[in-house]
C-alpha cells in the first residue's frame, strides 16, 4: 500500500518541479491550493473553480467539524461529493482554527477542548479525533493535529509546544489508516528557531510522513526571518516527499518559498481579497473601490488571459463592488484565483526551463513598476467603438 | 427602418408562439427576462445565465441612472459592453422603481422629481429624459415613462393617472430615435377597469409602438381578476405587436398569462428567491432553511437537467444557506433561473403541439402533489456508493 507518491520532474537551485500523484488526480507542483474553508470555496462554483486551473482545494477540519458535522458528509458520501469537487482535497486538522477562533479554549497532552463559535457548545479535538474527522470527510491528504505557535514566542515556549506537537503527530500516524493515494503530512513547528525546527523535522521524519508541512510562520514575522526558517526547515527534510508551507501567502512569498525548495501553498489572500473589492495582479494589489477605476475601460491587467479580464472593464468591477453587487465579490475572487494559478505555472514552467531566478526578477519589477497609469479617457472611442452603431 | 419585428409562428388558442427579432439578437416567445436591476444578473455571470437559455435581460433605468449613470456607460460602450451580455436588453422606464424607491416625489404634467434612495440627491424623470437614458443605455428595447397605479385605486383617479401616462407615452415617441432593430413599447394601464384599459389601449395604439406592455398588474389583486383584466387588454392590442406583461409573475401567473396571449415577462421572484434560500421547481416553492433538507442526498428535482440538479444535493445546498455562503446564493439563483426558461420552453413547444391546456393541466397537478416526501436515508449507499472506496 502507497500513500500519495511525489515525484521530482526538474530541480532550479533549491526550487523543485514535481507531481503529486493521488487518488484522486494528480497534481502539478509547485501547487497552491484554493481555500474552500466550509465546503465551498466562497463565491465559486466547482466548474469556476476548475476553469481557474486549481488541481487540489483545501478544507477546514474546524469548520466543517461544527457544521455541518463530519458524520454527516461521511453519510452523504464524503467531502469530494458533498462539494461537487471531484479532485483532490486537503483537510488541515483544525487546530489553527480552535486558537482564532474558538473560545474558552483549554489545550493538554489529551488535545484542546474548545467551545464552537458558532453555538457555544463544547468539543473536543484530540490527535485522534482529528485523524478520525479527516477520515470521515474522505480527506485525500490529511493533516496531523497541531499547535501553531504565535509570534514572537519565548524559545522554551515554542520548544515545549513543538515536543507537544510532535508526541502528537505521533499518534495521529497511529491513528491514521492508510490507504493507496491518500496521504497523512507531518507538520514542522519550532518558530523561528533553527535548532527546534531541526529537531522536529528529525522527529517527523523518524516516524514517517507521506509529506511534511512547515506550519507556525506567516504568523506577523518579517519575510526575511520567515526566509531564514524556511531555508534551515528545508534542508532537513527528505528530498522525496512534497513539502507544504502553510497559510503563505502574497505573490513575492510565493516566490521566495519556491525558490527555497516549497512545493505546496494554500492562502485565504485571494479569496477573501476577492470579497472586499482587492484584485492581484501582476502590477500588485488593487483597490476596485478607488474611484480612479470608475470610467476605466480596461480590464484588470490588459494581459491577463482570466475569464474575467476578457469580458470586464475595471469600472464596471468598480461599479458592482460600489453597489455592493454579489457579482463583484464572483469576479475578483474569479481573476484572484487564475492569476494566483498564473503565477503557480509560470513558477513551474520557469524551473523547468532552469529560469527561476529570471522569473522571480521579472515579477519584482513589475510589482515595483505599480499599476497602470489612469485612464486618460485618451483613445476610448477607437478602443471601444462609437457609443451607437451609426443609424 | 424597421423597430424590432414580431413573428407569429403558431397560436394555440389565444396563446402565441413566436418570434421577436432585435438588432441583438433573436427572442423565442413566451419569453421570461430575468432581471438585471444595475446591469447585473445578481450574482450569476454573464455566462451562468446565458447557460440558463436566458435570451434577453431585464434592466433598470432608475438604477443605472443614480449609478453609475447613463452618460457613463454611454461613454463606456453602452450597456451591452459595460455588463458583457452581447444579446438583448429592455430597460424600463424607471417610473415603477421611483414609486417604490425613490424619497420626496413629486409628480406632475412634466413628470416626477425625487431624491435618491442612494445619497438624497434630487433627479427629474420627465417621458423625455426617461427615453434620453435608455438611448444612452443603448437599450434593445425602450420603455415609456409611465406611472404604476397602486391596488386598489378608485376609478377616477385610475383614468387621471393613465390618461396622464397616455401623454406621456406620446412624448415618449416624439421623444424617440428609432433604429433599426431596437423598438420602443408602450405601456396599457388603467387599475382593473376593463373600459380604461380598452381607453388606454386604443390611445397607445393610435400612437403606434413596436411592443405593448400590461402594467399595473400584479400589484396586490387576485390572480383571477388580473387575468380578467389582462384577458379584456390583450384582446385590444394588435397581433402582430408582442405583449409584455410587466412584473409578472409565479409559474401558475405565466401560465395563465400566456395561455391569454401574453410574449414576454419579466420578474425578480427566480433571483430574489434564490438569495433568500427559496428554490422553485415543478413541486411549488421549497425553503432550503428546512431541517428536513439537511441530510437529503437527493437534488432539488430529480428530473431537472440544470448544472446545479445535477451537482449538488440538497443537504449541500441547505448547508451553504445555513452557513451564509455566496455560493448558496449563486447555486439557488442559478437553479431557479434554469426552472423559469425550461418553463418557458415547456410553454413553448406546448403551444407548437397545441397543447397548452394539457402542459398547464400538468404543472398544476404536480404542484398540488408537493414537494417529494421527507428523505428517509432508505438506499441513500446504494445510491451514493459507498461512504470509502475499499483498500
Amino acid at each position: 500500500m502507497t500513500g500519495v507518491r511525489f515525484e521530482l520532474l526538474a530541480e532550479d537551485g533549491a526550487a523543485r518541479r514535481g507531481r503529486l500523484h493521488t487518488a484522486h488526480g494528480t497534481i502539478e507542483t509547485p501547487a497552491f491550493m484554493p481555500v474552500g474553508t466550509a465546503a465551498t470555496v466562497k463565491a465559486m462554483t466547482p466548474a469556476m473553480l476548475r476553469q481557474t486551473g486549481a488541481e487540489i482545494v483545501l478544507a477546514n477540519t474546524y469548520h466543517l467539524m461544527l457544521r455541518p458535522g463530519a458524520e454527516r458528509i461521511a453519510r452523504l458520501g464524503g467531502l469530494h461529493r458533498f462539494m461537487a469537487w471531484p479532485g483532490p482535497i486537503l483537510t488541515d486538522s483544525g487546530g489553527y482554527q480552535v486558537m482564532s477562533l474558538a473560545e474558552r479554549r483549554t489545550l493538554d497532552e489529551a488535545g484542546v477542548t474548545f467551545a464552537s463559535h458558532l453555538d457555544g457548545r463544547r468539543h473536543q479535538l484530540t490527535p485522534e479525533r482529528a485523524v478520525e474527522i479527516q477520515d470521515l470527510l474522505d480527506a485525500t491528504v490529511t493533516m496531523v493535529l497541531d499547535e501553531c505557535t504565535p509570534y514572537p514566542i519565548a524559545p522554551d515556549a515554542a520548544a515545549a509546544s513543538m515536543r507537544r506537537s510532535m508526541r502528537w503527530a505521533e499518534r495521529s500516524r497511529a491513528a491514521y489508516r492508510a490507504r493507496a493515494g491518500y496521504g497523512l503530512f507531518g507538520i514542522v513547528q519550532g518558530s523561528v528557531f533553527p535548532e527546534l525546527r531541526a529537531e522536529s523535522a528529525e522527529a517527523l521524519v523518524a516516524v514517517g510522513f507521506d509529506g511534511y508541512a512547515i506550519g507556525g510562520l506567516a504568523v506577523g514575522e518579517p519575510q526575511a526571518l520567515m526566509f531564514a526558517v524556511l531555508e534551515a526547515t528545508v534542508s532537513t527534510l527528505p528530498a522525496d516527499r512534497p513539502r507544504y508551507l502553510m497559510g503563505v501567502g502574497k505573490p513575492e512569498d510565493l516566490a521566495g518559498a519556491v525558490a527555497r525548495g516549497v512545493d505546496l501553498f494554500d492562502c485565504v489572500l485571494p479569496t477573501r481579497s476577492g470579497r472586499t473589492a482587492q484584485a492581484w495582479t501582476r502590477f500588485g494589489p488593487l483597490n476596485l473601490r478607488n474611484a480612479r477605476h470608475a470610467d476605466d475601460p480596461r480590464p484588470l491587467d490588459p494581459d491577463c488571459a482570466c475569464p474575467v479580464c476578457a469580458a470586464h472593464a475595471r469600472a464596471y468591477l468598480h461599479h458592482l463592488v460600489k453597489a455592493g453587487e454579489i457579482l463583484g465579490a464572483m469576479l475578483l475572487t474569479w481573476h484572484n484565483l487564475c492569476y494566483y494559478q498564473a503565477l503557480m505555472a509560470g513558477f513551474r514552467a520557469a524551473i523547468e526551463r532552469g529560469a527561476l531566478a529570471a522569473f522571480a526578477a521579472r515579477l519584482e519589477r513589475e510589482r515595483a513598476g505599480g499599476d497602470l497609469a489612469p485612464w486618460s479617457g485618451q483613445g476610448l472611442r477607437a478602443r471601444s467603438g462609437l457609443t451607437r452603431p451609426p443609424d
